[in-house]
């Protein structure tokens, strides 16, 4: 491999030239504050993921290093995120007990096998696969996603077991066991859902009336969540709480992540095949979106083909050192990006930040409170919940707007895989209705130009000799029947009819069926006495014409342009004295 | 319900007042031949549902009655036909043993479900459903079925039993067993199969050689079957060959068809619903094809609607007397029309002789050896053999080639349902997959028109600061990103660029995400000083556009034709000095 292959495959190659020392300022600023935001993060959604809290610190160091060394988002932070971690605890708890280091290595398996899929369809160049998921969709599977994740975590603030998995289950368990809370883990957690509620609402302002300039406010605001745990745990040291039953993290094993390997079991896999497609697809449409967000604004761009490949690194290092599936967080990166990373080597130093976590600082970690947790997560991912995307659908598209609300029922419902699952079919079958079902418009000339438009919508000039018609899709299998149809009884009520031309400009293909269709609508125009042209083909679909024998069976003539065509087979339409009409 | 009204459902109401003698005598003369056909036709094909012989003359008597009442072509001749005579031995083969009285429930049953499931999606109106098998689909599947229907009956003129229903197990099976071919019952079957080849090939050449009118010839050759059938019958007879292990058909029971129904088991019913829904869309679709294509020979039309509901008491007729799942037949209704039947009276006609050979002449049938029957259904589904659907295809489309080839081969693999549902959803996801890789036009103005094609295909003039782009593809969340890659190249590599134009001439519609997409793209032209335009937006989509914010957020106009907003912006374009470029 030359070297500058090599400079194309590793963008450090890119940045490495120009860092300089203010550079290395920035990015060891912005990583100290992810790095302060990671810690509980990482803990949290290692419990949501079903895992021991360490596992949490061991995905977010050398996945962070891989993503850093391959990815070409400069600001993405990779690490363990909401919704992959509930995604990866509904997949495990089918196959091991949460707990068990059975689970553990069946979480290490999901990421080795979402790893290799994102490798693989980035070598493929799959990528385009993860625009099936519409935004309606990705929306609602992601807002559902953290009311049933929230739902969840109140459980674990409350001290409630419900034994239930959907979110109308474990609503009905919270009510039912409403005698059973645990006073001082519901007054613990609750509080600090509270607590952090105000800090991320109206903390900021506070400080700035207090005197404070924008930017400290701003990363006092953003440490709140940093003490909000200190101060809970330093209270249940102090206090004994642990002694009175609330749950805390208890011994964090210190130092390095250690190798791994996933489970060697082809049964398995098969079984984990489908959860770790959707992971790899939810992962990677989160992290691109973000990650295109945040290029736009420095007028960057990413790659999606080497995301995925990044992304894949990632995830087969995460199985590598004991961690599950990772992706490119949404805030975690807004953060980065806010805090001023200029470059990758902040994540780099992130990652480093986290291994000196797991070598030094775990024994602090002992007595975290397990509510405390439980409100970071309730808090991150309320704002997930974003209901305006219903509104807006509901105004624009009903079809977007029954793809969302099919995603969120089901989800919560069923449970995120069968969400994901159908909505992605739903919104497929809405648009293979659509295009089953095309708008045909008859045309006439708009006056003084040589454009054809819409008899119901602009006042146009027709002619009683010939008929132009506009089918607004590509004809295919499923909408030709419906151009016969309407060719069918527009001739039977037009006795003068001489001519029929389709204007072809908004058919960009036309399939084997839709092509016999032509036919058979030629067929019975020429019975008929009535010539059938075409206008205003597009190139490819004129060269798929040519393989056929349909251009020596057509009745009338092919014209580059409409007006052409109607200038020649009905002149009297375009002299000054034809009366125009339709609607004014 | 008035009179008006009823004529309006009964077309009986529309012929029948015109209906005379001459009329009469040709009704009459097409439903004597059809009978002819339809007698062995109806035996072979309960044997191949698996049903008792009677059960075929059963399934062609009042079916066609109702048909002839409510149908609304004048010439379809309804009852059993191979395809859909196989597809019910299929489905009901896994709930009974072949000739057991519960079989002949269970396949009444299903006549009883797929009639009831005509009937709703006429009421409501859902013909458009068949529209989603494509050609290639709807060829391949009767194709694989024809080679299926053929094996199954050689090993019937063999005599060997291969316990296979797939066609690559019946092949293994028959040239496995070789030894054990029954010498008679091959040398009658094959005998028969080899008669029938040149009765329908060499025949009515001949005769016409030998001086016979060519009307004549034609009746001749088309009662050769029935001719091959008495001769064997008679030497079976005459021989005693069932003595020696012939199978014949014995004892048909004389009489009117019992009144039957169908088993109330909710159970049986959920197991049987889609056999019974693919047998509907299979039937509907084969006899609408026939129906359509013999209308429009004569000028006249079928309406799908009304042929649902027709097609659907036809079924449910046969539910009540003793028969399986029916539906119009292609051959048969060619020698209808053919034989110049007029009006459906011809079908009331041809039920009545069935009805009299059901009553009279069942004793004729005993001695009928099944290799005859067997032949006949050989050499009928020979004729849907038509390889040239893949010929063409290949040279015209290669996803419609792909669709035709999967559902052969499932079919002939897996089975009839399986090659369906197979084929249907390859075919879509071929559709889905072009959808989501749009072809994207550079266009430029042909010279001394108003008229804008493809920069790569026509000497077109362009400008440089402005480009205009025409996406060829409606615009929805699988094929957005594509358009925003386009765009963020095009604008990166072209410095002077003040004005981008889309011409939405192809875009049929932009659902929620494409929406969010053109607002991605306005803003990142917005920062990079370039100003977004739209011209030739479709009415409908304009309807939608204006339900969003975004003619608000837009950078640039709005304007009905490319040309105007070529010549506001971009004049210089538009004189007579600009160079043309492009190909020549």
């Amino acid at each position: 491999m030359g070297l500058q292959r090599l400079r194309s495959w590793l963008p450090i190659f890119d940045w490495g030239r120009h860092y300089d020392r203010s550079t290395l300022v920035s990015d060891l600023l912005a990583a100290v504050i992810v790095t302060l935001m990671l810690i509980p993060q990482s803990l949290a959604y290692a419990s949501l993921a079903g895992l021991p809290p360490v596992a949490g610190l061991y995905a977010s160091t050398v996945p962070l290093l891989l993503y850093a060394l391959l990815g070409s988002s400069r600001v993405l932070a990779v690490g363990p995120v909401a919704v992959v971690s509930l995604m990866t605890a509904t997949a495990v708890v089918e196959h091991a007990v949460p707990g068990s280091p059975q689970y553990w290595g069946v979480a290490i398996t999901l990421a080795f096998l979402s790893g290799a899929m994102l490798l693989l369809m980035g070598v493929l160049r799959l990528g385009f696969l993860a625009s099936f998921l519409s935004h309606p969709v990705s929306s609602g599977f992601i807002m559902a996603s953290a009311l049933l994740i929230a739902l969840g975590q109140l459980t674990v603030i409350l001290g409630i077991k419900t034994g239930a998995s959907d979110f109308f289950g474990l609503l009905w368990g919270v009510l039912q066991q409403w005698q059973q809370v645990h006073g001082l883990s519901a007054a613990v957690g609750l509080g600090a859902v509270a607590a952090l509620l105000w800090a991320r609402l109206g903390l900021k302002p506070t400080l700035i009336r207090f005197g404070l300039g924008s930017r400290l406010s701003d990363a006092l605001a953003r440490a709140a969540p940093l003490a909000v745990i200190a101060l809970t745990t330093l209270l249940t040291r102090g206090l004994g709480w642990h002694e009175a039953g609330l749950r805390i993290v208890g011994g964090v094993p210190q130092g390095l992540p250690p190798l791994t390997a996933p489970i060697w079991d082809a049964g398995l896999w098969r079984e984990l095949a489908l959860a770790a497609f959707l992971i790899s697809v939810v992962g990677f449409v989160e992290s691109v979106s973000v990650g295109q967000t945040l290029a736009a604004r420095r007028r960057e761009r990413i790659d999606p083909d080497r995301e995925l490949l990044a992304l894949g690194a990632s995830n087969l290092g995460a199985s590598m050192t004991a961690g599950f599936p990772v992706t490119g967080g949404f805030s975690r990166s807004v953060v980065n990006f806010d805090a001023g990373a200029q470059t990758p080597a902040a994540g780099v130093f992130t990652a480093l930040g986290i291994l000196l976590t797991a070598l030094l600082l775990t024994p602090a970690l002992y007595f975290v409170p397990q509510a405390t947790l439980a409100a970071t997560i309730v808090v991150a991912v309320l704002s997930l919940v974003d209901l305006s995307i219903f509104r807006r659908t509901w105004y624009y598209s009903k079809a977007d707007f029954i793809a969302g609300v099919v995603t969120v029922i089901v989800t919560l419902a069923y449970g995120v895989e069968a969400g994901l699952l159908s909505g992605v079919l739903v919104s497929l079958l809405l648009f293979l209705f659509k295009t089953s079902r095309p708008h045909i418009a008859e045309v006439g000339l708009v006056a003084g130009t040589e454009h054809f438009r819409n008899v119901r919508r602009h006042r146009v000039s027709v002619g009683t000799r010939l008929l132009s018609l506009r089918p607004d899709e590509s004809l295919y299998f499923a909408n030709i029947r419906a151009l016969e149809d309407w060719i069918n009884e527009a001739v039977a009520s037009r006795p003068a009819l001489k001519h029929l031309v389709l204007q072809c400009s908004a058919i960009n293909d036309i399939d084997a069926s839709a092509l016999e269709g032509l036919q058979a609508i030629n067929l019975r125009l020429r019975h008929a006495g009535v010539m059938f042209h075409l206008s205003e083909i597009k190139g490819p679909v004129m060269d798929r014409l040519r393989r056929s024998d349909f251009l020596d069976q057509l009745s009338g003539q092919f014209f580059l342009t409409h007006f052409q065509a109607v200038a020649q087979l009905a002149p009297e339409m375009i002299s000054p004295t034809a009366a125009p009409q339709g609607r004014a």
